[in-house]
């Protein structure tokens, strides 16, 4: 059992740099009627402010192309679907959080692909064609949302190039030539749009003090730096099917950011904001973490506490509409997704949904909670148990002692652990189906709703105790709100005429 | 324990009577907005095929009114709102079962009224008048909607004539008069059309002898039989904010059924369709009965059975959007209504939704739980446990041994209880605000929801067994569906590599 | 031919007092769902600021209830439907312009109403009970909506009280004795609240001197002077279906204004805001007038220019969902609305749509047409001929010669005339159906589309020549919007290959 | 001016065969939202019942992959796509007309491949696979939306194999051996099932008479004949932006429709249904004309006769959102779509809208119009004015005498000409933008609604007269309905006292 004396005093703020950003699949699948549907429902619990994604450039958003004009090939810009994309972003208050990136194959220098839908992972064939075609881009931006609008997007100059993966040999000196023509391109149109990198993924960071130096000497524009960040091992199992990791603990995950912003502060460029363009818990998008509880409960401590180390921290991703491994095979799969196909939500969607109601005025913060106060007086106290160790009787007893005046309490205590709010337990129950039927979906989404409690408690000599377990990789979201009582107001209440009460 | 020997063999049919018709208030105050939204939500889970309610010649619908023409008063019959209204019903999937009352002001011998809202209970001053209002209205109703949709439309004479407060001294004599004028008058524009009465409430069903030998005697049509139901004893307390009062034992319902079924299959008109066009718990919308599980609980087994005795019975009503007793003064307040202010549904909401899913073929039925197959092999069951006396411990655990094909069974449940389902509760803990603020509101949206529990169990030597336990006023759904299993087809599926599984 | 030359100068600037507010109906009818789906509809198209209605106090919002409780009448207030109603305004981006009337029955010291939905217009039986009710409801409203939010919602005081159908006798001491109270009464909750009065009708402006007088004299507070404003003489006809009148020249109306606003200057309160909390041309609401196109050619002028001289004025009323004189009886029937039942605008809303769509830079104006710019370029015109006299030959030629960059435009006009746009005319064709039928609204709602006809034009010496006619009764919206011309950048374009172009 | 009379005597059908099948870009574009919507937009004016695309194999719907499975290539089917797919057609009241293609890369025997979107053209590299593929596919339709459904979905074995484009060598042989065994798979999940073919274009009849004996001979399955129709010549110009062509005689069409009808009549199986699987003007999605009046004006004659010859005919396509020749490049660019990109129908969409509204009981035909009566006795005459020649001067004056009961008639017209319902004209006044703004969307929208003009005719004698003229290129639809006038019923109705009237 912890007990925890909670005094009223504000020992913080908590930021929503975890809101900020959210990651998605490639642009050009924005298209689809599910993705935007998922999008919306998202939107309305959790409220990100940015989404960033790949593939601005591939073939099927037809960006770039070139057609023969009297006898020779002449670029053309093709905007119909990126500006359909970016409406349906706006649309739902987002705005972009553009990655300049991949290569489109008509500019490409070769042919490496990476994923399903083979985004181009080579550099330009010509930097000249590739610079004017980031700027009749932004041009076209600008004349579409307006100026004051696009000075608001970061432009981040490709994907974690540090990997052979996503760039031809991960050759470091090509991608600084690529960031800073990328990135002079995007400051010739206006000096105050805002341009940055490396975007690379964990485990290289000497490329982000090389970058740095890099910009300091060759004078290349840089406001801001970014990175990625996921916790898992490497796969021991893989197939097209699934991959299984383990994870670190998730405190290194903060360490790790607390490192990589240290290096920051004695670079030439000490201040400079500091962006996880992508994190998870698992890098690969069929992992069965991801639509687990443990992945909510292990992430809650990130989203409670990484804030005050970066500026913002992007999950990857949203959606299982998703084809990085090609179109999903079945109804759980192990996607990166907040929201599995047919718009049901994890346990993790939850998760997030309570932060977004948690407070700006920290009252205390631990590693298996966190507890905020509202401007309307209301508690909320988000609580996690994240367990990686097999079996069962993992169970936390905890015991609260919130300072709080004198009077009475509604209590609303919201949860997801094994048995609620988790739909991948319910689908296995029912046989894992691949392709589920409506009435299959229905079932799912309900097994998705969390659990509610509601109770009413006194709180005397200004302190209230609230006891709670949270079970196995369980996630609580509690709100305590003061109680105005209107029972008496009531001519002759009696309840104890009502029937069977 | 009860145990439970279930077998495969269908011993019945499960009739949908008791979804054939809800009940509404006044037409006058379908054309709210709140009104036909609620309406909306109600017809997606639970599907009605008709509503009926009072009011469709009350003032409000302006449907009957006189002028001065030339020097002369001469009637007008406007359907500006009749129009509105009967559409949003055909819109959402519901016909009309037509209530010809009360009497339009202009039309009326006196100014006797009833309810806040001053509905004229007084037989008309002009009988010719009367019928000449009623043929108006049908042939309008003919030829905006067709015959063949009129057809289908039963008219029902008045309103419990047989009560003082609804016909002018509850006069026999003269309600038998109003019905055989109402009666010729719709079968003079199509003899086809439906007609009946008497449309009385329980204790006085000797009106319904006499007007069945009126109707034989004096050669008047009839085409079904109505009567009202409810169970609660004579308030023990009645304020403009509460009406308590005890309840009957539910048999009691289905015994006056029976009772009346038999008085008509004695009749002179023995093979009479049957109508209850209003049953409930209680006959008072300011009782909090309504609000509670028990209500749920309680009426569960006549949804269960009534459906063999007559040939609909219509639940009064369908929203706690009222006004019989003024308009609704908080949040909860005793209503009718399935749903409560606001759009968030009761207890008695979700056990409605619960027959809604149930099969055709019944296996079982006793006083706590009914038994079905569906057409897909599904078994379905509902079952309750109402308990009237006060305190705890009155849990009743089964034992139901379920004669099914050998395999594997998903097992979803889904439980309205005094813990969850129950936003009354809620209410209560939140210290019974009269007028919910959106947070509030969404407070109790989220514990209006059922709790959803999921299982497997294996079914071997072709016997189910299923073990649970029923908590005091609970009503749980059970749906026992084959599982289709395609783990196997999952290459190297391996759980035990997943984190803390 | 009139010929007009339009510089580049801005001569002024048009102010949105026009669509600070609108009117509408008695605050329950305000529940219903058609009057939502048509205030959706109007906030679309025109985008009004605050929204002012009648009965706030009538007995059918509820607000006001005495219950006897341990032998004392003792009130009640009753927010179930305010809260509704303000909450549907709100959603609708409208702040409610609170109009403080009609007196609850049970508050009531006379019996005398007004209109078919009997608002009662009597001083009260108690000033304290006015007063504890006019606080208790701002005290609610602050609640609910936040200070911040009330503080921006003028509350006037009752309506018309010069006339005696709206207050008894018509008693101006007992007026201001009402408005000192109620205004006190606001300014105990909040000084910064705003209250202001008479609300009178034209023809009395000898109560404005008063009041003003009688607030600096007894130190009312006052923030606002409010009147109501109608170009129509006596009825030369009145019945229950119709009310016929002549109408005075729109110039009358401007005049009427100035007089109003210069009788305030020089009161004791000389910067006073001046409201116009209702204008039309008749105040009938079963003059056919409003139905017609002259009603949108006869008001654009005062719509062009009255914001110069008063802070607001509110078409009375945005919606034909309208019951003053009972329940509508036919399709059209001379209703006050923009938009008649069933969602069919009428002229004057396109009229109004057309003003939405205006610049705020002057370029000209005149009795005839309004010309402004927009802040991307754009030059839009409003121009109208409206023509009270029988018959036809009316026609009027524009000849205009626009001083704009040179270059090309697109010039698109939107066109309301006896023809198009005037779904009245059409509903006259059909044979005046009381109660259309789908087919019948179907038909009404495309005759209700204005007339499109899009150009294109070339200005060169800096000299757009734009000709062009308006018929009887027509008005007309052009957008001319300097075209960037794309065409060149088809590769092989040529139109004379396409068969029949 | 042609002068015809039109007697009320019935002179035959008109059948809804060209309501009966739409055309689609390939399967995988139907995830996408603006094709759901555009879908939606078409099916509520125009009520298809079914839809026909490409590509249902084709890689992008992922339903074939070959995986490693413990060291061997084993097929596995994905129905996740397919299934949303599936599903969005059935909401929208489609049932799909299945083409079986293209073939999966992994599935195929060569990489030639058709569109930017290469669809892979080549015969299976294994047939038992391709068999194997077939049933399991149809199989999960059955299980997902039950025999009954898809016994009512035909099946169609590729598209064109007589073009080199779309079957390698265009080769016959191979094409009946793809045939025979595609439909025996088909044959042999359910008899009832319906197979067909060839699919072929125009200009290669000799396949059909091989074809049917094929079937004949090798004893294959055959339920339907399927063959397309275009009617352009060959390009005279043909670029990346644009394909100008000539077009043959409407009546061309017919009678190419008539050999073929013949052809199958004199065959071996001379009952078969003739399933005309594709046409239109053009079969060029770059081609403008489909964008132009004279499409619709042209077309409208097939529309009105085809049906007495084929069983259906299936325009191609529904939509601008179409990626055949890559995606769309400007807001207008001559694809095939009845609406273009944003939701914008264009004159060609109108026209069938119009037939949609047609009744069945044909009274007059000829090469210019339609007239029809409905079983309410209203009379619907669509006419049209096709012209191919360059200028002005092609207006053609109607002159009907129509022999209807004695009375008042309204008349309702709606017309698609050059200046109206033509927003590809309006977009060339705006100087052709390829990516338009929301701004102008809306006004295309609007330029895109067709004119409406009411009037009322006395019908004398039996005889009415209509007297019209069709400018070049215009489609008009007249309905002509009998009046219930009721404006006697008005209480001293005046219109002359109205002002201005």
């Amino acid at each position: 059992m912890s007990k925890i004396k909670i005094s009223d005093k504000v020992i913080g703020s908590f930021r929503d740099n975890w809101s900020f950003c959210v990651g998605t699949e490639r642009m050009g699948i924005a298209l689809q009627k599910e993705y935007q549907d998922t999008l919306e429902f998202v939107q309305k619990a959790i409220n990100f402010k940015y989404i960033r994604g790949h593939g601005l450039f591939h073939d099927d958003t037809a960006i770039y192309r070139e057609y023969e004009i009297d006898g020779e090939m002449k670029p053309f810009y093709n905007f119909t679907y990126i500006d359909k994309i970016f409406d349906s972003f706006l649309e739902r208050g987002l705005k972009p959080f553009v990655e300049l990136g991949f290569m489109p194959s008509q500019l490409a220098s070769g042919e490496q692909t990476v994923f399903y839908w083979k985004g181009n992972v080579t550099p330009p064939k010509d930097y000249t064609k590739w610079k004017e075609l980031i700027q009749a881009l932004i041009k076209h931006f600008i004349s579409r949302y307006g100026i004051e609008e696009v000075l608001q997007w970061p432009f981040e100059v490709w994907n974690e190039p540090n990997l052979t993966v996503f760039w031809k040999d991960a050759d470091e000196a090509e991608y600084f030539k690529l960031y800073k023509v990328s990135a002079m391109a995007v400051k010739e149109i206006n000096k105050d749009l805002q341009v940055g990198g490396p975007a690379i993924c964990g485990g290289a960071d000497y490329w982000i003090k090389d970058f740095l130096e890099f910009c300091k000497k060759e004078n290349a524009p840089i406001d801001f730096v970014s990175r990625h960040l996921y916790s898992a091992h490497m796969p021991k199992v893989q197939t097209h099917e699934f991959c299984y990791q383990d994870l670190k603990e998730p405190v290194e995950m903060l360490n790790e950011l607390q490192s990589v912003r240290q290096m920051i502060d004695s670079s030439p460029f000490p201040h400079l904001p500091f962006h996880i363009t992508e994190y998870n818990t698992s890098y690969n998008p069929l992992n069965p973490v991801h639509d687990t509880c443990l992945n909510a409960a292990y992430l809650a401590r990130i989203i409670s506490e990484a804030g005050d180390i970066v500026d913002s921290f992007s999950y990857w991703t949203f959606s299982d509409v998703f084809e990085e491994c090609d179109v999903p095979r079945a109804q759980f799969h192990g996607g990166f997704g907040l929201v599995a196909l047919n718009n049901i939500p994890k346990p993790t969607f939850h998760m997030f949904s309570f932060f977004e109601q948690m407070g700006k005025e920290i009252l205390h913060r631990d590693e298996n909670m966190l507890v905020t106060r509202k401007t309307d007086g209301t508690v909320t106290i988000t609580a996690w148990n994240p367990v990686m160790e097999k079996g069962e009787h993992f169970d936390k007893d905890f015991s609260l002692e919130l300072n709080l005046p004198k009077g009475e309490y509604f209590i609303n205590r919201t949860v997801v652990n094994e048995l609620h709010g988790n739909p991948w337990k319910t689908w296995i129950h029912m046989g894992r189906p691949r392709f589920t039927s409506k009435k299959q979906v229905e079932i799912l989404r309900n097994a998705a709703l969390p659990l509610v409690i509601s109770d009413r408690v006194s709180c005397t000599e200004d302190m209230l105790l609230l006891e709670f377990t949270e079970s196995k990789n369980e996630v609580s979201f509690f709100e305590i709100i003061p109680v105005t009582d209107e029972t008496d107001t009531y001519y002759k209440l009696d309840d104890s005429m009502i029937p069977g009460y």
